[in-house]
């Protein structure tokens, strides 16, 4: 069976999860905790853990790691549901959402914001590092604002089509919401938008997921916020 | 007239060079220091700034951002000389690689190292961050580890083909190898490698580039070290 390790809170392990269940491929899901130095996923994967992929082939069973590794895979050995557009430079508008989720977001905001949740509410560990969120939260609406202006002119995110750059921003907001982290009141085109991707039955699967102990914000799951 | 913005020992702006000429791709080059609020490279791209790739198509000028969305884009866009191999799972293995680059070399190695050097020798600003230079050095070690492991069972880094994986590398590379950071004796197969991507045309012509005021170490452009 084809399975993916993943970890709940990790944006891009719900990335993944998303993107298998849009193209309606069957999959396992394996729980591959950050805080475990030798989970599986660490071994399949030394540098960077999870999301790894183990998928079955026609030559047998394959490993792939690492978010946009995955992702570019599985829109090209499994073309139905196609998550990229046709055109090379509609593709390349998809990529640079995912370039910026990765060279920016992830350091700006994951590494302050995010962490301090998961650091605070989840593992109960150390002193919320207040500088940090102060820092995160800035840079999250100026992202928010860059959100805005792209939603506020097109459907999806890299222009007509829903493709891996709405599952990937979704993904990201999604657990930063799941702490009440995102201001959305200031940002009505980008909360139109994550509505309408949460409406997709790929992510209503994600939103049940809950952590042991941390209740989600309460507006989390709804479809009307 | 094909451009690309770019700035000299920016890693990702040289694996688009030299994506570029492995292709036999013609293009001009323009300077987009990271250190110009307003170059015009963060006009095009306000996330980022260079690399930014201005091509001419049959349907007009197209701007396109983001490291990998430019590599991905030049190898869907001009086929000849494919930079990456044709099996799904292969592609996969090329785009692990300039993940980990991306997700773990970039905070752990450019941030602390690279961007010392560059604010201690270029810049001459601030005072240098020992403790920084300690943790790169050490994570740099790592990852070099790694590179050894893949280089000693695999002629690429991907496998059997020269891909998007080696330029990544080797140009991450060779801007710390500019200021003498990297180790190399401790690593044969890895400096092998090097060396024959160091012997590439679309490899000379970048080793040829000098910062003003710092010369690279004696190695840094020889073929013999």
């Amino acid at each position: 069976m084809r399975t993916l390790y993943h970890w709940m809170l990790d944006p891009y392990s719900r990335s993944v999860r998303i993107a298998l269940a849009e193209k309606k491929i069957e999959f396992s899901l394996k729980e591959a905790s950050p805080f475990e130095d030798q989970s599986e996923a660490q071994k399949l994967n030394p540098i960077g853990g999870a999301p790894v992929l183990v998928d079955m082939t026609g030559a047998g069973r394959v490993v792939i790691s690492e978010p946009r590794a995955i992702l570019e895979y599985l829109d090209e050995v499994y073309p139905g549901y196609p998550l990229l557009p046709k055109a090379p430079v509609d593709r390349a508008e998809a990529r640079w959402v995912m370039g910026w989720l990765e060279r920016g977001f992830e350091a700006d905001v994951n590494e302050t914001i995010l962490k301090e949740r998961i650091m605070m509410r989840y593992l109960r560990a150390g002193r919320p590092n207040t500088e940090a969120l102060r820092l995160g939260a800035k840079a999250l609406e100026g992202y928010l604002k860059h959100l805005e202006a792209l939603t506020a002119v097109r459907p999806y995110l890299a222009g007509e089509d829903f493709t891996l750059a709405d599952i990937s921003v979704a993904a990201h907001l999604s657990c930063l919401d799941y702490f009440g982290d995102v201001v959305w009141s200031r940002f009505e085109h980008t909360s139109d938008w994550y509505l309408r991707m949460k409406s997709r039955a790929s992510f209503r699967e994600i939103l049940k997921d809950s952590l042991e102990g941390v209740l989600p914000a309460p507006h989390y799951a709804e479809l009307d916020f």
